[in-house]
């Protein structure tokens, strides 16, 4: 084989982060595919639906860098490096991370690892699993009369507690979503439980938008049984309440507890 | 002319209520466009993007039923009608929202009422703008060190005061996105300013991923001045919070007041 010039094209280094969505490969943005096809590099998250590789040229290299809690492939700062040592010698990497880079994705993280190589980085958002999981349920997180607001925590923080925002989200009337909660349902359920709120309507879902969605509905005294009695494991997100009483399966409970929403 | 039997073939009627994101047309998800080529009907909001009604087939009915704060084409529930009825005498309707259909859309009330006719109906969810608009503007809602939460929150309630969530939301450290805010904006800064928050960072953001977009930085003592002069207006949403910091526009202010994230 000749190798001629023309075959080495330097190219400008370039990363763009992406959000791909919540888990169905459906619900990444036009502008997500866009990126992907003139990807030379895709850097990929655990949770990221395979097929959505097919959009970036055959050419392009693929990277799993899979992250979930416990199985920690690569740490963050070895996928800050991968992503600027590719950028610099491939050309655009695509770093594609589950729902949206800027929730609980560490995406300003690697933004600002670009910028400290002048390497010119945008962001394309996701639809984040937050909202779109419990909309798909048919939950939603504001509703006239139930809900003004909608509060989205993580339940393990970068000291592997539970946050002090969910102590104090407990005691409002917001809708809240804890994300990456699901290990912790038992200690979170606790803090509602010393709020009085017993009966305030609670949501787990598994693998939202894919083949193995599995949701439990309950209230707080009982959804750490009823997710045991269903097998729910991670990644799974809870949300708590009264929206949560507009899910069918909630009318039953509502009649055996004779819950009335406090509106 | 002959008409045939074949030309009148009755359509099963049914309902998508699909998030069309914040304004840009490449922000809308693939599920979304593929509901759209389906549709014989296309009900869409004010501050859809026009682009996006050419997904939609030529002969498909494409309505306008906007809706902004003090423009109100169409109440709710005549949308909803109108919904049913071009459902039950055309088949597919594809319900075309801003932002995504259960952030303030109130879409559940749509979900119901074509559940009260017994149609089939269902969600896609869309790219809210209250997570996108800022993260394209790289302030991200989530940040280690800065914000383990975020809290969406709505400016203008159905009483039309601020809503109580907003002076709860003014004593955490979650980082607070308020849409439908900008015309109480100073109203709302006071609530912070009683929590001692003067020197809080604020993002005030309008037109978000449209080419009108504009933003306002500052902290909450000035941001109504830096709002004023940038002659921002509706449709704006507002963040509140350290991750603003972030944000190039900030640096300046922050060695002018001397301001240190509290972590």
């Amino acid at each position: 084989m000749i190798v001629t010039s023309t075959e080495k094209t330097i190219k400008e280094p370039r990363i763009t982060l992406v959000g791909a969505g919540p888990g169905d490969p459906d619900l990444i943005t036009l502008k997500a595919v866009k990126a992907l096809q003139t990807a030379d590099v895709v850097l990929y998250d655990a949770l990221i639906n395979e097929e959505l590789l097919h959009y970036a040229p055959e050419h392009a290299t693929k990277v799993y860098v899979g992250k979930r809690s416990g199985d920690h492939t690569y740490s963050q700062d070895a996928v800050n490096r991968l992503m600027v040592d590719y950028a610099i010698n491939y050309g655009h990497v695509v770093r594609l991370k589950g729902g949206d880079p800027f929730v609980f994705g560490r995406g300003f993280e690697e933004l600002d690892f670009a910028a400290s190589y002048s390497i010119p980085a945008q962001v394309i958002p996701g639809i984040s699993s937050s909202i779109g999981v419990p909309g798909l349920q048919n939950i939603p997180v504001t509703h006239r009369g139930l809900s003004e607001s909608f509060w989205v925590v993580t339940g393990t923080t970068s000291s592997g507690k539970v946050s002090n925002d969910v102590y104090e989200a407990a005691r409002t009337k917001a809708t809240i979503v804890v994300l990456m909660g699901i290990h912790k349902l038992a200690e979170i359920t606790e803090i509602f439980k010393k709020e009085g709120k017993n009966k305030l309507p609670v949501a787990v879902i598994q693998s939202g938008t894919t083949d193995n969605e599995k949701v439990a509905i309950g209230i707080v005294d009982t959804i750490v049984e009823v997710v045991e009695e269903k097998k729910i494991t991670s990644p799974a997100l809870i949300v708590f309440g009264e929206v949560v009483s507009l899910h069918p399966q909630f009318q039953p409970i509502k009649e055996f507890y004779d819950i009335t929403a406090e509106g």
